[in-house]
């Protein structure tokens, strides 16, 4: 005997098509970090509403934006969109609807139904992050995440906290931007196991190694990469490889339950790497590049981020410039390899947007 | 002021993980065609079946089994999984649970909710698959299907006959296998706007051409490629680029909403490409792709499926065997490149089981 509730939703088809049976659930987000991610996120959002809505029953009101040198405004009808897009742009101060709630607070106390968390990663405590998380969780909110700390120092505990209360907490910004990787395996690729992973995690650094192939001096590339605003705060989190690190420290976490560390990972960057030793590699007919990757021996997790000379044979070698790339190991499709942008206000803009649409079709079918 | 229904919506914040909230929805499955892909989709299911109902809530009967040169079996309980693979290797007539109904009567009158129509591809008619689509629409039936037909020939009138029933009509294995396209731009990437595809849609002349490469003269290759099973029925289908010619027209159908006709797109196929064609492109550092390509000029779409000399810095030449590959040019993220198998019993099969899963996440949260 199969139980009641079984035969009773088994008896009427069910409705797919989730836009004819239930009219769009309306999101209020919190913007915290109102950095280049987040005025991407704006631009796309302001100029894709009608779309948004019609094509994804995805409805939306940005409730509250917080920024360290600017502060905090809300407003629990929605701030106007237009207006955010140019504050984006002109970087003048917030001068509507200002609150003097902090960013705790802000997650706490506000109507938001999602928490766009965009502060700066830190590698050491995650912070203030994990606690923006911790404030959203218990607050009944959604976290949506382009901050490596969470989930690169403390995945299984925050995600634990997020399933506790029935809420999301995705990170697709926090690897490749807005080329898709960790919902590509929870959505399209549901069910596939990896058994490694292989890639360039670190468009600054695949930049800088393009443009010495190009005759560029090390310091040269590197001035380039300052100028156009590829680096990190802390240029060691590029250059040394801990971005690339941290990037596959939460693969490992999110795409194949093992819950690595960051000193797991052996790791050495790319300042060693002269403009003889590009030249040497190009006469060879190969490219170096920092190839972050993850292989299984038996239980044992081999992970490291260094510099290879990559024969041109190797698809890895042609990713140039701010480009990123993997490749998965898996056991039903064997490598399946997906390339796109690692970075851009716009791109990393629409991992979050690709997130919220994500939440979207779970919360509102 | 807001609807009351929304103001309702939004006061409960709404369980996000679905596995918390509703026990699984059983899923009826009835394969319409009983060869390769059919038989590599039994396999994963049942070695994967605790964990698809574990991991993905995804609980399912294969209540229905049609082969043309074998009969139908049907059993309204489900038909036992195990007998089902053995029958996939054994080739043994069928023996248990034989029903006089042919494949449309099974579509009609069993009881499954999702028919996998697995019939060969007839890229003039499109039959019989169109009719067993517009079967399960009447009777309330989902349809995955890996026929390239009823999306290359009829696309939009069978997609909107599956809306107006509310039911899915799902494509992914006619493209890339396993490898998702269809689904990652309905999901990862939904909101983006693709202008342009290019890409090796088809792997059978892939694998022609590398074996040339390798020395092979052509008849050699396409010897080897027929002892390996990668040759539809009619062989002119891959070598004369009619299978990639459909397989771009469905693209445009499903992703670009462009009502495409394989007589708009321009076709030349591979049997012109010698041995010394391919030596020659060799010596100059360069290989010969079947390449597809779709570009916009205005309103004006320029398709065509054709030999081409890329250059070893084109990542495409790099795809080689039975390997696809597919570069989309999209509005916020620029080029995204995904490359994986493009045909193979379990790979197919995954691609079947994709479609599920997206049906089961639309269906039971």
């Amino acid at each position: 005997m199969k139980p009641d509730y079984l035969a009773e939703r088994q008896g009427n088809p069910v409705t797919w098509s989730r836009n004819s049976c239930l009219p769009p659930l309306k999101h209020r987000l919190a913007l915290v970090g109102f950095g280049t991610v987040a005025q991407g996120l704006c631009q796309i959002l302001y100029s894709r509403r009608a779309d948004l809505l019609k094509e994804h029953a995805f409805d939306f009101d940005i409730v509250a934006v917080t920024s360290p040198s600017r502060g905090s405004m809300y407003d629990p009808e929605g701030l106007s969109l237009s207006k955010l897009v140019e504050l984006g742009t002109s970087r003048a101060p917030f001068t509507d609807h200002l609150q003097t709630w902090d960013s705790e607070a802000v997650i706490r106390n506000s109507n938001a139904t999602i928490v766009i968390e965009l502060t700066p990663t830190d590698l050491k405590t995650a912070e203030p992050a994990l606690t923006y998380c911790q404030a959203a969780f218990e607050s009944g909110k959604h976290i949506i995440t382009g901050n490596k700390g969470p989930a690169a120092l403390n995945y299984q505990n925050t995600k634990s906290l997020a399933e506790q209360s029935g809420l999301a907490f995705l990170n697709e910004a926090t690897v490749l931007s807005g080329t898709p990787v960790i919902s590509l395996f929870q959505q399209s690729l549901a069910g596939i196991r990896i058994h490694g992973i292989r890639g360039i995690l670190n468009g600054t650094t695949n930049f800088i190694l393009s443009e010495m192939e190009s005759g560029a001096r090390y310091e040269q590339a590197l001035e380039t990469a300052e100028n156009r605003g590829y680096l990190e705060a802390d240029k060691t989190a590029d250059i040394e490889g801990f971005d690339a690190q941290a990037k596959l420290v939460i693969l490992a976490n999110i795409l194949m339950d093992i819950p690595l560390r960051l000193q797991d990972v052996q790791r050495s960057g790319i300042s060693s790497i002269t403009s003889a030793k590009i030249q040497a590699a190009k006469q060879a007919d190969k490219r170096w590049k920092l190839v972050a990757s993850l292989t299984m021996d038996g239980d044992q997790v081999l992970a490291s981020v260094q510099p290879e000379q990559l024969p041109l044979s190797d698809p890895l070698s042609h990713i140039m410039d701010t480009g990123n790339a993997l490749t998965f190991s898996t056991d039903l499709l064997g490598d399946v390899t997906i390339s796109g942008p690692g970075a851009g206000s716009i791109e990393t803009g629409y991992s979050i947007l690709s997130d919220l649409l994500t939440i979207n079709r779970g919360n509102s079918v």
